[in-house]
Parts: C-alpha cells; structure tokens; sequence
C-alpha cells in the first residue's frame, strides 16, 4: 500500500485530492485547520477501506512540520507521496499590503513546502523513490494585480519544484506542480455570493466576467482532474515527468 | 466506442500510443510509411479487439491528408481524438541546411498538423467534443544547435496548440502537446550504434554523455508513458486542460 | 560605418527602426513592397547622411532572398546586422483558414527569416562579428483566436531564435527577437477605423477596448522604442545578450 | 536630474550599475554592506559630478528599508528609479539546507525587494512616473541543483515583477527584471581560485568547464552591460517594456 501526505487536506483541493488518492488504495495523511479533522480521516477511512491519520500540524512552526513528517512514518513507516497544497492568499494593492499578510503567505505557501519536502527527502533518496507534487496555481505562471505576496509566492514554489527535480533525478524522485485555475471550493463560493452583493451582478455574471475572465474555458476546474493529474503524476510509470507544472486552468496561460 | 487518428503510427512513439488507446478500447486509424501498415493494424485489432482500420496517407500531400480524415469518418462515423505525431527531423549547421529539408521538415511536423486538424475541426465543433494531442518534443520549448528547422517547426506546434485551445474552449475541444525528451525507438537505437562507431566510444557512454546529456534523468522515456499520457488527455475528465505542452523528458527543459 | 539590412523597411515598424539605425550612422539596405522604395531609401540617406541601398526583393522567390543578400555585400563589402521584420497576417477560424493564406504567412514570417539569415550566416561566422534580430510579436509567446498561421509562424522564429543563438555562440553572433504588441502602423490605423465602422463604436473606444485589451498599459508601442531596443541589442556591448525574445507590449504576456 | 536607489551597491554588480547611471548624470543612493560606503559614494560623485549619497541600511530590517527610502526622499526630493540588487546565495543539497540560510536569502533577495518597493510605491504613483528593476538571475527563469533557495527567490521576484508591471500601468511606473549568467565580480573571483584548488584544475578550466558550462558563449558578463540595459529600461523612451525578465547570460536559457 502506498501512502501520501497531503497538507491542507481537511477541506477543499486538498480534500479532492485525498478522495481521489484514498480511491486509489493509498494510506493517506491528513493535515489542515478544519477542528474536526480526526473525523475527516475517519471517514474518508471508512469510505474507501484505507488507513489515515490526522496531523493537526501548524504550517507556520517548524517544529509542527517535522511533526508532520514524523507521525506519517510512525504511522506508516514511510511516505511515498507528498502533496503540498496548504495556501493562503490576501488581496491588497501593493502600497497597502500588510507585513504580516506577506509574511503569512510566504510563511505557508512557499516556507513550509519547503520545509515538509526537507523533511521527506531524504528518506526518499534512501528508498530511491518519492513523488512530490506542489499544488500552486496559474499564478505561478502569471500575474494579477493585487496578488503581489502569492504571484510571488507560488512562482517561488515553481522554481522550487525545478531545483528538486534536479536533485531528486538520480534517486527516482521526481517533483511537479499543478496550476490549477478557479476551482469551485466553499471558500470561492462564499466569494461569489459577497462579490454578487458587492457589484450588484447576479452570481452567474460573477462567475462568467469576474471570476473566469482569464480562462477562455468559462467553467470552474473540479476537484476530481486535479486529484486524477496528481494520482497521475504519483504513479511509478511518470517516472520522467519531473520539474513541470502543468496548467489545468481552461486556457488562461496561453493568452 | 471512442476513436483515435493517429499519424506516423505504424513504428516509434506512435504505435506505442496506439497501443495504449487499443488497451483502453479506442477504434483506430493508423497511419504511416511501413509498407504493412494493414498488417499492423490488423495486428492491434486481434491483440485488443478493437476496430482499427489503415490510411496511407502522405502527410505532404494536401489531398491525402482529408482523405485521412474521410476515411474515418466512413469507417467510424465520426472522431473523437486527433494525434499528430508524425514527425521528420534533419541536424546540419545553418548555412549548410538544405532547402529541400527545411521545407520537408515544415511539411511534415507543421503544416499536416494544421491542415489535418483542420480536417477534422468542423466536425468536433459541431459534436461539441473534440481532443487533439499534438506530439511535439522538449524541442517545442528549447533549442539544440544544428536543429534549425526542427525546433522551429516544433515551436511553430507549441503556439498553434495554444490557438487551437483558444478556438476550441466553447465547443468543448481540447489541444495540448506532449513534449518527449529521448524515447528509444528504433530509429534512436540505429543513432546510437552509428555514433558509437563514430565517436569510437560504447553504446552506454553515447547514451549517457551524448544523447540524453541534457536530461537530469539519464533514461529513455518509454512510449507507455507517453500513450498513457495522451489517453489521460484524451479522456472526457481532462476537460479543463489545454494549450498547455507537458514536458516529459526527465528534467530537461527546467535546467 | 556599420550596415543593416532590414526586410519590410519601406513603411510601419520596419521604416521605423530603419530611421534609428541611420540616426547612429549604418549603413542601410532597404527592402519592401512600396512602389517608391528606392526614393524612401534615397530620402534617409539625404536625411541621416548614411549610405542606403533599395533591392525589391519578393521574400516568397529564394533566389530573390539570396539577391537581397548579395547586393548589400557589393554595395557594402559586408553585412553587420540583419533585421528580419517583413511580416504578414490573416484572421480566420480554423475551419475556414485558405491554405494559401496560410502558405503565404510561412512564406515570408518563418521562410524567408531563415533564408536570408542562412544567406549572410557563413559571412557573418568568417567575420566573428553579427547581429540577427527578428521582430516577431507578443504572439511568438501567446496566442489569441482566430491567428493560427501567425502565431505558429511567430513562435516558430522564436524558436528559431533559440537554435541562431546557440550556432553563433562561438562566432561572436548574436541572435534576439523583439516581441511587440500594438504598434500604430498606418496598417493599424485603417484597421481601428474599420472596426469603428463595423462595430458602431468610436476610434477610441476600438482602440481601449478591443486592440489594446490584452495590454496593460492602454498605449501603442511606438516604432522609436523599437528601433533603439534594435539598435542596442545591434551594438558590440550586447555580446552577452542572445536567444532571448524581448516583450515590448505594455504588459501583455505577463498576465 | 533623475536618481536611482540602488541596493548592495558598493561593490560587484551594484556597483558597476552605480557608474553607469552616474555617467548618465543621474543622483545615486549608494547601500551597501561595505565599511566605506560612504567614501565609495563620495568617489562616484567627483568622478562623473553627480549628487551620491549612502544608507547602510541593513535590509533584513523593515524600519532601515523604510529609512533608505526616507533619506533618499530627503536628499533628492524623489526617486525615479529603483534597482533592487542586493542578494546572496547559498549552496546545499536540499536535506542538508540550513534554516537560518533559507531564511537569510528569502529576507534579502525577496522580502527585502517587495518592502523597499512598498516605501517608494505610493510616490511614483503619486508622480505618475517609475522605473523598478530587479536584478535577479537566470535562476529567476531556470534552476541548477543544489540551489534550492536561490531559485525559489529568485522565481519569486519574476513573479512580483509581473505583479508590479500590472499595477503600475496606469501610472507610469514599469517594472522589469535583468537576469544575469555568470558576472567576474570579485565574489566570483575568489570562487574560481577556490575551485581551481578543490578541483586540481587550472582556473582558466574551472571557468570553461564548471562556471560557464550551462552559457553557449564561454565568457563572463560584463557589468557595464548590465548597467547599460538597466540605463535604458529606466529611460522614459523605454515606457512600454514592462513585466518582463531580461536574459543577459550567453545563451543559457534558451537550452
């Protein structure tokens, strides 16, 4: 049975992600802010006939990261997968953007991928295989006004994701990032709805001029593709997909 | 029952992919130079039990390259997917590179793929589904000296692919391209006889320090991944992904 | 005194950036579609004080392409810098694009560029010294609908680019590419005023609204700034700058 | 007269950017970790007659940032012009990458960029005119193992410069990045003389076969060209130029 970690997996992608993982056999590690994450596991558990934990770690605390790490191998006595999908954004115009939201994004966005593949890797070069797979977005391939801390912060992940396909190309890891356009979450949701008020434009027209602007495919990603191009990417056969990050945004980057 | 053209399939990388959309259960047209390119495709029917049928349709030739598509539709009635694989390449300095080849070059790995999509682009719009996977190469991002034409032509594939996924977003289309470091064919494995012989150097010293020195990852890529690749875009899932051209090539292009 | 040849400099961008090159004092040799070539190059030269020449060479006849070539050296004795700028566009769907449309952009955006640098390259390799700039456009980087042809033909030359740059690392040649957005052309200004016409809205609004919408900054790029980009990556203190395709579009590809 | 803050830029590459703009005539705020900062701006002032001043502003620290910002305000009355320069590295293999060192380069060559740009934002907002220029690397485009955060804050200034490019737009204030190869600048001196020992290779090899490897042209970039192209995106000519990294590397990323 192979096993995943896959932070920020309590709601949302990350939670797609598991869904798909947990039908594909995996043991899987959970990790997110949700209170009831323990029950998240158990069900998904229970749903497909897998293993999981839950790991309550705080992305921010370096000691929490490691935790992370460790609990999977106690658990599990190794990990094949990681997935970092954890994100946070804040939208301000530059003159305005707080220190703290910027250190915030950097914090969980960018430093603790970094730190949680830090705390994977080398056990996975001492088993010669390992599969990590950084969640980051279109906007780790372009910009938009107002992003400022998460352009930079996932165009970060990007070359983070090269540099570890290099050092991972001789002992049968790879790394990949998915960039994944505007994915119908609860979170985007609720955004719709407050936008809608905002501007006075029913929800649809929010969705089609607002929102999917940038894509030339007017639908929002589901949760399911990303989970299947992860599951994808984790496989043994992609051994020689590594260092990419693959847009599955409906035909924004090519603009 | 979907159904597949794929051109230059009868060897190589495109009958590696055929295999892996008959395994699925996909018809196929085949395509190619080998003189029996019926027995071929008859091969691959019995193996999968699937419908295959043969065109030998020169890619130059404006007149063959709809008869290729006429001949799908009466044998399946429609398509579902498009793979233009087909492709020549020539090495030889600038000032040195014939004519004849440029434009052989261009033919083959650029205007076949327009003008064979455009056979059949009418009628995806129409049946508002559509996949067309263009097989490119690392060479469709990067360059090697001495490959003019080819990285030119494979280029000119990258930025066609990104119109195609404009034009197609409302019809429910999808382009992408695959992008292949060193598959070992057995055109490559001639290659790598001649140059061992040239260079006066073994077979394993070619491979690893001539032709895959620009791959972090010192291995061929096999034409399994590439199939399943392409079947994984070619699936009504991958909705959402397009324009995009996916490395596999073992860390090449991120270097 | 240094010279230049620049392809479609009798009108548009390329005149634009022939007027830079003779502000610094090259040597020009004119080419292009206008009836009074010769009397525009005779103008430039009373104008700067630099010694011009005008061939009518029609970029589709090879033999035409080789002459352009040929007549700088006899009037020059060599040949410093190439500008590949005549260009040619159509817009069409797919289904509809005219094969001779598209044979006529490949003709004279990708062929000819490779042609006539092919004719001066062996000259400029002997000499240790030359510059080839192609002006391509933001679309040999991104694509927009309805452009098949231009935008394949486009990123073909940056492709193209890539392999030039490469083959004269060693020969002290410089290859770049200059990516422009909207330039105000008088081409361009007869297209505003029939898309003001055909969609019943003023100049200005076609020019905020529909050319310049994938900008930024909602301006024309002026020829002046592409020439003196030209001029600087044309001058012997640019030896380390190659390969490279500069955008100068107001903010287009980034978003 | 025009000014120009420019970080770390009493010695190396900073520096070289400093005199060219002093030869330009612009005013310059010297930073720089250097004990004689001061007398390095007082040296630049009477050798080309230009105003200099010098903030040793740790830029680890907000409040000195903000300070370089302030004291430039006061002595010029305004800034035009923004380099951001200042950077460090640091090489490990990823298990091994030290904390405090990943967190040492995110703080200079990211953090430190985006406040600084923060404290002269409103400004040239205000005065609807800007020029911000990252000097970043072809690891802000491309990665090398072993370089794990160098890459990723490198990769994030791309992106904050596409953001900042966007934001501008409207008010006269581009943003653009250079992104130098290989530059002889002391630090790098010392290397190859360390790497000559190490390796038991003369200098002139450790240069050609382990510094320059990844460049097509086998030379270092000089620092009067990254100071000139820098010169020319701060001209008013150069408004439309805008979000864009810059290769000066010698045909690196092109491969």
């Amino acid at each position: 049975m192979k096993n995943v970690i896959i932070t920020g997996s309590t709601s949302g992608i990350g939670l797609g992600i598991a869904r798909e993982f947990a039908k594909a056999g995996y043991g899987i590690t959970f990790n997110g802010l949700e209170k009831n994450g323990e029950e998240i596991a158990a069900q998904i558990a229970q749903e497909f006939g897998v293993k999981t934990i839950f790991v309550a770690a705080n992305l921010l605390k370096l000691e929490e990261i490691k935790q992370l790490a460790e609990k999977t191998f106690e658990a599990f006595g190794k990990v094949d997968v990681l997935v970092n999908n954890a994100g946070v954004q804040f939208v301000s115009p530059v003159e305005d953007f707080p220190e703290d939201k910027w250190r915030l994004i950097m914090g969980v966005n960018l430093d603790a991928t970094f730190f949680l593949t830090q705390a994977v890797w080398k056990h996975m070069k001492e088993r010669k295989f390992g599969r990590v797979i950084n969640i980051t977005s279109a906007h780790g391939l372009r910009a938009s006004e107002f992003k400022s801390a998460y352009v930079a912060s996932k165009h970060a992940v990007t070359g983070l994701t090269k540099v570890l396909a290099l050092e991972g190309a001789e002992f049968g890891i790879t790394c990949n990032a998915i960039c994944p356009g505007y994915v119908k979450t609860p979170l985007v949701e609720g955004q719709i709805k407050d936008q809608a008020k905002a501007h006075n434009m029913s929800e649809e027209e929010v969705i089609q001029k607002v929102m999917l602007k940038k894509q030339a495919i007017k639908e929002f990603v589901s949760v399911e593709l990303l989970g299947k191009l992860a599951l994808f990417l984790a496989s043994e056969e992609a051994n020689m997909i590594t260092g990419t990050s693959i847009p599955v945004e409906g035909g924004w980057v090519v603009q």
